[in-house]
């Protein structure tokens, strides 16, 4: 073992610089959404590698101009509704690809999201977009507090 | 530019061998629910990376074992339901880290899924699993093919 170790260690799948690329391209694709940004929408789509963009219920989309339209139109027809976004969190990021969920909060239905992003000439964009139905947050935690309550009622 | 070139090209988002890895990966876990093999589904989520999925409509699931038992009930409850997956597409794949999406179609319900995958000591597993509802693939085909009947009638 003179000359060192047989194995290297394998590369995790976070790398800190990475992770923070794709946290913030994350932010600014739901910025663009909440300020009516069509320009920044277009921009933060990746221009060479393939995407697809998977809105709820509704055809998949592979083609970046169908993708870029697609959001035209939901920016045009949403007027001031605000996406407020929670418990963001980056599955893998690594070698300048990542793959971030996080839950879309619109006043009319709690969504979530899976966004995959790329590093494309040194700027993180978005390549994938699947949003889809789940329970309100708040739901999840509905029983612990009333168990509790129901508790101290006993005493 | 005797010294070579000053900017070396940057990598693409798919390496071949990658991207074979990642689409076999999703092929073994859909055998995994078709075949009801537990111990295969339960093989194929990773065991050190950050894991998640989101099944349509329902809480999002971030703890391995939560998610493993969720498949444990689906294997259960399915009885003999086949998926056929479609259309499958793999967005990245680069560096051990890949991103495929696919059409599940289940006879109950079209669905679409993105599927990320991390190679793991060697081998590709299953890190994130976002199924959601899609129309059926045939509606987007129905407006052509009778736009070329109405050709011919004319002629």
């Amino acid at each position: 073992m003179a000359r060192g170790p047989r194995f290297v260690p394998l590369p995790g799948p976070l790398d800190e610089e990475d992770q923070e690329g794709a946290l913030n391209a994350n932010r600014v694709f739901y910025r663009a959404f909440n300020e009516r940004d069509f320009g920044l929408m277009e921009e933060m789509w990746a221009h060479t590698a393939a995407v697809s963009c998977l809105h709820p219920g509704q055809h998949p989309l592979y083609d970046r101009a169908a993708i870029v339209e697609s959001w035209r139109r939901i920016l045009a027809g949403s007027g001031s509704t605000q996406v407020r976004i929670s418990d963001e969190r980056v599955l893998f990021a690594r070698g300048g690809l990542a793959l971030v969920t996080c839950r879309e909060l619109l006043p009319q239905a709690p969504l979530i999201a899976t966004n995959g992003y790329v590093k494309e000439a040194g700027a993180w964009r978005i390549v994938h977009h699947h949003s889809g139905q789940t329970p309100p947050p708040a739901t999840t935690q509905t029983q612990a507090p009333a168990a509790k309550r129901d508790r101290r009622r006993l005493h």
